[in-house]
């Protein structure tokens, strides 16, 4: 299986992990690829360490989930790539990644 | 057509049923497979009866719109199987039940 | 690449322009067939011409971008077809149009 989640709302990142922790405990270790795209304020909690939020993400991460960044988020929001977690992926444009992932069969989940 | 609609957060049930409403109005009884996956707090609207909202879901079930509840949600929110309407169908996870729709044709919708 | 994006919270359509305008700046100008559909409150930014939005919306749509509203919610907001800005397309329901263009190929995305 194969799943894309967009986050946009930064407040929406506990419910996102959690729907992705559940899904694995579900299907299993590397029962699915996993990646997250967080454009607008979405990628607000990418800014430094933020605790138990930036510790799941980096325990999800090294289980093999995708965390990518809008460039463009980034840029409005002032966040410079060295303040990011080792784990985030920057792309070009949030919006690209999103669709080019669904055209390679990932399914779309908006939490 | 194939729909899949997706609800976490429990004040948008009015909108998603006349979203459905709307569509099954345009495309005729049985012109589409219906199915709603509630988690997060979106199944809170399926703990017991809750007058009209119950009733729209119980004439949606009948024309045959399939209501699912994550069974994750359905624990961390305290409500018991034996409290879920009738019509309502329980998964093991909402997110895996939303892949998989997504991986069966449907079209993904978030109102 | 083919992008559907659904809006039906007014307020969200400065992050809806603002994700096609860095979408199209990064596939570059026609580099993607791009379809937005606003139901529910989603149609009031239609209503006559909104200044600023309205303008960034007709640039859009210049460069091919197609702007649909759901007849329902016309209806339901008492828009008049004659109050509508020229690049605005009626459909008679929203959801049918996301659900036929997923069908046809296009990413879902949900601002």
């Amino acid at each position: 299986m194969k799943a894309l989640f967009h986050i946009d709302e930064n407040e929406r990142w506990p419910r996102v992990l959690l729907n992705i922790e559940n899904f694995l405990r579900d299907v299993g270790p590397g029962g699915a690829d996993i990646e997250v795209v967080a454009n607008g304020a979405g990628v607000l909690a990418y800014r430094g360490e933020q605790g138990e939020l930036t510790a799941r993400m980096a325990e999800l991460a090294r289980g093999g989930v995708v965390f990518a960044a809008c460039r463009n988020a980034l840029n409005m929001n002032g966040i410079a790539d060295d303040a990011l977690p080792a784990f985030v992926t920057v792309v070009p444009a949030g919006i690209t990644e999103i669709v080019k992932k669904q055209e390679a069969g990932y399914a779309y989940i908006k939490p």
